[in-house]
């Protein structure tokens, strides 16, 4: 199993929440080699602008495993996390981080150059078909115009 | 009505957080000088790091309101918002955020010194009630010790 594999099946998340006519971003949590959750953008179903991918694979995560620590998961994203939501892969103590496609907008790195949020031993890995998850996100912005 | 007022509100929250063995740290988002939705830390309740006093009272109000902002409001929330609730606060666009006591270990500004994470119109008032606010927290962790 590899991190493409795994972002492809983010990117089927993100998939579904363009279907959904939300932004299309997805994730999700893995655990010895096995996705213990997944989630996709819902803030406008939701109606709340917090309801990122990555919460709702984190907070189906944490369900799933009865614990409020994943020091043995890997989080697979689409596209950068922003600030929020790289504070909530902190407080989640996943170990390993995987993004697509960049952000230069709503990024986080934007704010935290210098000093990173996650955990100092933390594995972090971008620019995993960064291409498609980019694709996807222009397609969305480009259709609304 | 004072900004002491709704930290005192928000002291109540903490208050809550404190008896049920949570970190104590409670928020209130305001509207026209009314109270729209409270919470406190629950992230051992619920069984998740996310669930920050600032999450659940932002949730609440997205949902009370109907609305995934709330440019009229204020948020009030006894001790500085971590890296994650910076970030959920700025997606909310309230305008005014208060909070108590400063956090140098977890607040978002240890991360993000040089660049507010917050709209740039937003207001922000620190040290409300910031001792009874920091006293709640040093007796927990003393309690805990």
């Amino acid at each position: 199993m590899t991190d493409e594999y795994f972002m492809q099946q983010a990117l089927l998340e993100a998939q579904l929440a363009f279907e959904e006519e939300e932004i299309p971003i997805g994730a999700v949590v893995v655990m010895q080699n096995r996705i213990i959750a997944r989630g996709h953008n819902m803030t406008e179903r939701l109606n709340d602008p917090t309801a990122h991918a990555e919460m709702i694979a984190l907070t189906s995560a944490f369900s799933k495993i009865g614990s409020k620590y994943l020091p043995d998961a890997t989080l697979y994203v689409t596209v950068e996390p922003c600030l929020m939501c790289a504070g909530a892969v902190y407080w989640s103590k996943v170990s390993k981080i995987v993004w697509g496609a960049g952000d230069e907008k709503n990024g986080h790195q934007r704010l935290t150059q210098q000093r990173s949020p996650f955990h100092p031993k933390a594995e972090i890995i971008t620019g995993v078909l960064q291409e498609e998850c980019a694709a996807l996100m222009k397609a969305f912005f480009k259709q609304r115009r």
